[in-house]
């Protein structure tokens, strides 16, 4: 496939996390080096690295960085303190949370144990959520691709690539799987303000895969969908509810709602592990909202509202599963009624 | 109301058209005075007048400026170019061309008068066009206000005030007018991509006038909706055909098929004159697509997608008569269904 990119791994001698640093991209491929509670921290918060799944196994590493740097005494002590803190970041990604989880359970599970013995389980089950990350994203891809007729061209929303998980992606998956097999699947994509991860991310992963690209604004999706542009829309996913509500990047269920308006068919792909199947509806899952300087400032060469304007600004949005055509993950092609379907699978 | 805007007059020896920069709003408050046919299309073209009214305005008092400097011989070949240069600047905008073929033709009525007749007469016909715009602006914004209730929230998309029209505004027309009877509505403004007319002007609009107002992301309306924080989405037009179908900004489409899911009601504003009879549909409409370099790099400190990347940047859509709950001229509230009602009042 496309030249690897390889947004998380542990440094060679095992004591950071490293990571691309994707606010600098797509101007800039730089990499990181973080070891501290606070830097792992504000690389989630700031979206040096981020992604549902990246986060995920980006804590994973984190919490085993971090608990190689804890003393006897104080081990478990600071590793509940430390996963956390770590959860705290982003109450929407249900990954984050997950995979924290197992990383602290794993230890608690060994508490007997010595010290060493335990943080180098740990290290091995960081490698481990990774490496079945991977086999995920390629079997989501796999699935997605089924849905996909060559010569569609798609819509992609905000950034649900390799740089986001691992790979292949997820929404970005069918396209790259398609790539590989020069199976032509063309791609509008979302700029997805205010962050810009379509525009900066998106964009920047598929043209390096040689994937015919056009960027668009969000609010052009509606007469590009009118004019028999898009085929379909593929979006990643933040947190599924039990009856497939889906949190995702703020915009998605916009493009669901317009897509379902032009009878273009939406598809949401994502990890099974972003299925919280304690969570009812997409009315349980919480939304972050963000600082209004994102959108009033942030990139510009200048604010480009009034100062002191009110604003408002949610990071994610909740599209309803009515609007969803399929669930693809990694164990396949899911159709309505997803709350049966959702609990055979997953319940 | 609020601080009278004076986007568009005569400088005062009559001898140019004077603006408003709206590129360089909010920040800078600057008028420009424009003498030249090039200055007034580029101005034009690149945004310092817009607004559908406005640029209807501003070309009429622009045909009378560049009549004066004609000379006798060359009058009406001169005048027959300038008009034809002027009306092709935005072909989507229908008061442009009109606006600037009332001009020609009352000038060609007049053919065998000395010159210096005709072109007082221009000076008064643009005088006029100015003075008819305000008077239905007010009607608009009182038609427009009998939908709204005390406590309402609206969306607004791109601008359609003051600076867009004179005085009063079309889209907010309803808005500056409750203002001015202390009556409490309040709007979420969607910054309107790429060219940030809701950020930049729609906001400082509204605070001057001391209206509660929210920035927003275009693609954060569908959340809002969701959360019941929008009762009502007002909306200008550029062009309207005779079923009802209306041509605005980009993005206004997409605003209207969400909120005829969450049943929020869309009202379009604008004058009579907008509305184009010989348009049958939407479709006859013809849309501006405007340079890619919009998207990727403009307002930005640095380019925010890949080098190279092949952007798609339509200035306009077109919404659908089907989702619009009524639409508000100087002659009153119409409801569907269109195409009979508007034949009967403009047919």
């Amino acid at each position: 496939m496309t030249e690897a990119v390889h947004n998380i791994a542990l440094s060679p001698d095992g004591s950071a996390v490293r990571i691309i640093d994707q606010t600098l991209l797509p101007g800039q491929l730089r990499y990181l080096d973080l070891r501290e509670r606070e830097e792992l921290f504000e690389a989630i918060a700031s979206l040096r690295v981020r992604g549902a799944p990246a986060i995920g196994i980006f804590a994973a590493y984190g919490v085993y960085v971090l608990a190689r740097t804890y003393g006897p005494e104080e081990f478990f002590p600071r590793l509940e303190a430390d996963c956390a803190y770590l959860i705290s970041c982003r109450p929407t990604a249900v990954n984050l949370a997950r995979q924290v989880e197992r990383m602290r359970t794993l230890a608690l599970s060994m508490s007997g144990a010595p010290i060493p013995q335990i943080v180098e389980a740990l290290g091995r089950e960081a490698a481990a959520i990774h490496r079945e990350d991977i086999a995920m994203c390629r079997a989501i891809a796999e699935a997605g691709l089924s849905l996909l007729y060559p010569g569609d061209t798609v819509l992609t929303h905000c950034n649900a690539g390799p740089l986001a998980t691992s790979e292949y992606g997820t929404g970005l998956g069918p396209l790259l799987l398609a790539a590989e097999r020069g199976i032509d699947i063309r791609a509008y994509v979302d700029e997805t303000r205010p962050l810009l991860q379509g525009a900066r991310l998106t964009a920047w992963e598929l043209m390096r895969a040689g994937i015919d690209c056009t960027l668009i604004c969000d609010n052009m999706a509606s007469l590009a969908m009118r004019e028999g542009r898009i085929q379909a829309v593929l979006a990643g996913c933040d947190r599924m509810a039990a009856n497939g509500d889906a949190a995702n990047k703020i915009g998605t269920s916009g493009a669901a709602i317009i897509a379902k308006h032009y009878g273009v068919p939406v598809y949401i792909l994502l990890p099974s592990s972003t299925i919280d199947m304690t969570c009812a509806t997409g009315a349980d899952i919480p939304i972050e909202v963000r600082a209004g300087e994102e959108i009033r400032s942030l990139w510009y060469e200048k604010p480009m509202a009034p100062e002191g304007v009110k604003c408002w600004n949610p990071a994610f949005d909740v599209t309803d599963h009515g609007l969803i055509a399929a669930i693809v993950t990694e164990r396949g092609v899911i159709r309505p009624p997803y709350d049966v379907h959702l609990r055979e699978l997953f319940g």
